[in-house]
């Protein structure tokens, strides 16, 4: 509700066209309808710029599917589903069109958008933490972004980074994903002038503590410009490297 | 060294006007001068768009003036220095020109550039955040960004933050910084379509744990768009605000 | 043993009703059995106000059979059971009447009492929220009260929230149950002025370390009237909660 | 802005009192005033049924005069500063009248409250608990409730605790009080039907860390009816005890 | 190699029985022998006083049997095996006898020995604390000590608790198993005037930490005469309860 | 309040000795007093077999001397104050007299009683582990119990430890002090037969983190017979090992 | 691409051997191929002196191959790849020779080196440690190196160890490997000149915390010469000793 | 007590020059004197291969000066003293001749040896962590080692640390000493053929955790031969390295 359409109400109230009870009733209409284990939200896209996404995780096939319907019911054309099991991947693709990113667990429900905007690399430390960048790169694809995958460029060969150093370069956000020390994020936020989004995995063992060290590392990087999301969260930086890379709008 | 300087240099080589030694040298001949203590880099304007900051802290004020005048009398006009105390911003006052922010402890040494690039909104959950939200603004205006602060709007009193929802709505990218338990950046993430950088503060007691408790809230929020840097990072959130700033360009 | 029971007992003995010997015995009879394996408590109701409470974690179908069985035939006409599985439903339910909630997994032997106590309101961050807020809606219900479900209301979408304030604001106690960042505590103790129980929930990953995360969040909340509960302690909450309402009484 | 406060404003604009844009203007006027490093909100004693609280940490004595004078001027009678010095007091109470109180560090500024509602037990494990203690005894009875203190009765004496039962008996709320091992919370826990609002402390050294040992063991708490505040939160604790005592009315 | 045996090597040297190579050579002989994967030793219970145990953990049946052998063939009349799961103990039993305690999961091979040494208390703060304390009970049975079990008496019902003080007051040395909050050892510390051995469980939730929680508030017990073992370590209590009770001598 | 006692207050009054109210009184006339600040017991040694310790911590030197006065004055002869600064044992000296240990922090008010029990061995790691190991002799000593010092014989020189292989061998109970790795508990717990109290100190610097390095290797202890107190718990090593010592009775 | 590497490429662009573009494109060629899930190394023996490590955990038997055939089709002789399933091992074997040890779960593709260089002792404190240990003794032979192995040698029973003191003497590296508290590093740093690579393993339970309490014990050995990997990092340990190892040339 | 000083002691006693009771005293006479707080021990140098060096924390001048006449009267010509503020070194330099280096706050007590043996190279990531670096430079060179420092190169300007890289290359052990998030380890690691010593320094703030961040990056490194000593322990990596680097003889 924001104030223009609070504005737009009162002139409504004041133009006699609603009563006072029914601009309340309005007020507390909100954009989302309840199916009882959750709120769909119709008008994130209205207020944040981008789809409703679901987070599978620990829900059932049938909650996902339910959910979805309802979003896509009320207009919106794509809706990206983090975290999804290959079988409910399967069972959701019954009803309504799915495509699905296995390495990442991601889903796509409706339509696939064009990558038009300008471009984000999703660079790992290793092949282990492939997972998480592709959960990362396929949402950041999902919102309409040309994303470069730079996989295995770990800092105990630094040299495979530095062969890649035009890609890296043409990059408007990039996305470092790593486990273990997790010094990826600052060796490329030391050569590079834009925004580095790091993603600590839980790839390690021992004293990695599931991804504790690679998350206070980053934490702790020396380097401008890099900042940190959750561990394994591949879908939260996709997601912000995407809302970075549209500041700067469509072509490059 | 990058690989148009590098071609160029080999041309000049196959030219004859390098020898094959010189080459070498000019290679190995790094931009950066050796004080001893600190190896100042001049040429990370040029690499990272931005120019080189100090970290005062742990460094005398004559470490810092030495570092400062290394850096200016090789052509870099504004020199940004953090954890600067009031006394060490006097004695470099006698030798160059320093602005000097007390509440977020920051100087400007040198020319103080123009404010031009589009908004940044800083907010604080309460008063106490006060000294890293100004780190945070200090450096971004310093960086050439417009800065709007709003501090003292936490969740415990939701409508003095929903209250300036315009300004929110107005920014490029916010600064979202909190202590005790940091649910400000969720709320905010929620709320925006923009990039939100969270900064966890060392304000609080007790299980406040010194920031602990505010960090994992902030990387846990479930809001989209939301990052984290270090706890009372606020020169990072400054910085990393002004790089996806200047993705957008000069006015808005 | 309370005071007016010892003053009566020695009153006893001055009467000569009973000999010294036959009061210290009386005094050691305590007022549990043995089952060997637990020790159930038939006086908790006078002591504490509540009927004894069986933790079935951990406990075989049979062992929670016999612990219940003691204590009905004690004149206890409820017992609760929380953390309990279907199967070791299914199993008491053979011999004794039960009612079980699979989503909270809790069962109530014996009666069903009324729910006429003021409101109590549960509210969750999101769908996975609910079994620790259905153990809590459960056993509210089971101790009397009248309970409101506000589920999935998360401060990522703040106006869900809000829509429902009425609710929230008719309600004598408040149980916020949350994972990941916790905030929804905060954020309903800003706006309420009843008691608000948090309850943190190991619903997350990565940073969130099983509920720790919301746990320390909801430990620094910097609105008033909000204390916690162990992470994932639905019934705890929801005890609790039927406490406060009790002392207001029953209607509203 | 309540529904009826809506209501109401819609109706004023339906009726032609205000204009479209007065309304929006009106509703955009938060019950709070901006002393630039503080927002002081002064509806919350509406909204919350209890004054704003000033915590006095990390504020200049200045400053918390400041937010006081502008309490009182908007009509607060009482106003509880914690974490209030010595020094600070007395700097204030030049200006406006303070009732200071040493050990717990509060001061009440205003009109003392009387202290008519039913009984609050605040009990600590040891002396040195006590300056914890008296913060939440001092702002309990600032809030206008009876409290009864019982210092130093922890459980390595438990007779001293249980000769106290019916001082405990008589309670609708109790808080304790107690560092190190915490275990005060869970034994009074056990004994009464009230709730047991528990508060870690930062007393005892080592395995201590801090209060950490005290509040894990108080969240554990196997007895029913115990929730738990942040290490150190008297002011909490005392706050919620007297939500929870106002439930019951005023006499008993 | 005691210095009595050195000694007397020393004079079998002078007295020309042994020359210094034969002697160098027994020195080097160590009172074990290697089966490879381990190295059982024959004299700890001259060094120690109690005989070897085996910790069964992570050890196959065949290797413990081999180790059991191998100690019983060199004159070990008792060998106790902790850890030890059912059909381990069902494999061994095919070649030696075995007695095995299925609760606390310990098997004492050959001999039982007489209970004859004055009491240990064994108390439980809950039923499921009952493996650790039963492995606790067998361990100091098979080490010759009477004991007495106390189950399901922790502090939310402190009164289960109290009607055992007889017992209580009769023990040399009391292991107090409790998980959660882990109050018990404390309780009991305030009591009695023996050596308490605090043994924390990971019996628990959430903040209960795997043991974490039991473990820390143990530690810090303001009662005097507690000490603590590791999470779960029935035997060492049990082990560390039968040292104590050997000071006194075998009756009481 | 014991069953004998209790028992002959029955009898009491079954013989008209009392009437029921006056043996109510007298049940709750608990033996200590009530100072405001602290509740001295006077019938701890009745019960526990020890004195009151004075734990002087946080406590003033006016409070000290108080409590002790309380206690002497209640006919017990000796009390001993742990953590009592020099000043503070000056001043309570000038009142009654006062032995102070200035390493080991330990005032002895009142008889220094005799040592006459059996040997315990006080070890140490280092030398900055002295003041814990003296908090543990002077207490064992003002218990009576004979104390031998080892100090400085860490596993770094383990000849060092073997050298004093006799007295070891001689003690009832052993108190092995340590920092940083604290691998001295365990190499002494695989020498003796004896029980072994192990105290972690908090000397050491970086990831000993204040003595928990130490601690945790301490509860890990592979040897038999090792319990573990509170990091620098000097006081309760001492009292403990004098418990243990007292079992064996007095001489040796 | 080292100095002497680079200034041939510039001589013969000066000599018209290659052109400018031709150099370019020679130093942008990296030693590495891409199979897109990785980018195995081929210089890295020229560079680091030892052979690429394939790390299994995570890999699919399908994936080891590829890299392994891919290392092996550029020249290297011997791959070691660690953390390697029997299943997997037997898939490669199928195709490539590989010799597997099962308890170290280390494969060793192509040559098997001879073990030439002086001794490295690898020492563990128990049975359970050995998995580690065999990770790093297959490794250091892999790499040419003598190993002996002294298992089950814990500071518990300390003669155990004792009794090997030539072998220990022998040395040029010692691995030290043990869980709980891993005591073991530092009574071989005390006894020994030559460096110690202490590796903690996550045998235990309880307070080891998965090996946290035997990393911070020797990360605090008081003991010169001890340095620490990560937990169970056998290999890391194995391939340390050889880099030590080789320092010292080739036999002894 | 070797081998073979026991078999000469064997050899003396079968030959009548030792009777049995002195060879006995001559074994338990151990190479240390009692200073009653510290037992210096004099055979080190033999048995290690290293003088003893005094940890001067926590000691007085009067005892660090005992300490080091007592090693250097039984014949050690050069004592390391660490952690030896700058008073000390003045107080003991009176008595004996001392060679103070500040920044590293390292002491060298009689003679300064040459360095002889080949490069240990010893680089940091910042200016701040130069004390560490300087107490391990200072501690190799005082055994013998020649040393080079390269600070200030961290990896947030890498190219600082490449233009080092026949440095680096020249090195038998590197010393990498990082705090905040100690990539500086990995970097050099994975460029490198030689042992790096990896020490996390204390330097940082907020989620540096007082160098935990750069102690856990360092044991999660994916580079081969990195191993870690304790944060801030620039001795113990000094000393390790000139172990290391000692094992390929004096020049190079």
């Amino acid at each position: 509700m924001q104030k223009e359409q609070l504005k737009s109400l009162f002139q409504k109230v004041a133009d006699g066209i609603l009563s006072p009870e029914e601009a309340v009733m309005q007020i507390k209409t909100e954009p989302f309808t309840d199916l009882g284990f959750a709120k769909p939200d119709f008008h994130r896209e209205l207020r944040q710029g981008a789809a409703e996404v679901i987070y599978g995780e620990g829900k059932t096939a049938e909650q996902i599917l339910k959910i979805c319907t309802s979003l896509m019911d009320n207009g919106q054309k794509t809706v990206l589903i983090t975290r999804l099991s290959k079988e409910a991947a399967e069972y959701i693709g019954h009803s309504i069109p799915v495509t699905y990113h296995e390495t990442g667990r991601v889903g796509i429900a409706g339509e696939v958008p064009d990558s038009k905007h300008g471009n984000i690399v999703i660079a790992t430390g290793g092949t282990s933490d492939m997972p998480v960048a592709e959960e990362a790169a396929v949402t950041a694809e999902a919102l309409g972004n040309k994303v470069i995958r730079l996989y295995d460029v770990g800092v105990a060969g630094i040299h495979r980074l530095l062969s890649h150093s035009s890609e890296i370069m043409s990059a408007r956000a990039i996305v470092a994903v790593a486990g273990m020390e997790g010094a990826l994020a600052s060796v490329i936020g030391g050569l590079v002038d834009c925004p580095v989004i790091a993603v600590p995995t839980s790839v390690g063992y021992g004293a990695a503590f599931g991804g504790l060290a690679a998350l206070l590392s980053m934490l702790n990087s020396c380097a401008g410009g890099v900042s940190v999301v959750n561990i394994d969260n591949g879908f939260g930086a996709g997601y912000l490297a995407s809302m970075i890379n549209h500041i700067g709008g469509v072509s490059q």
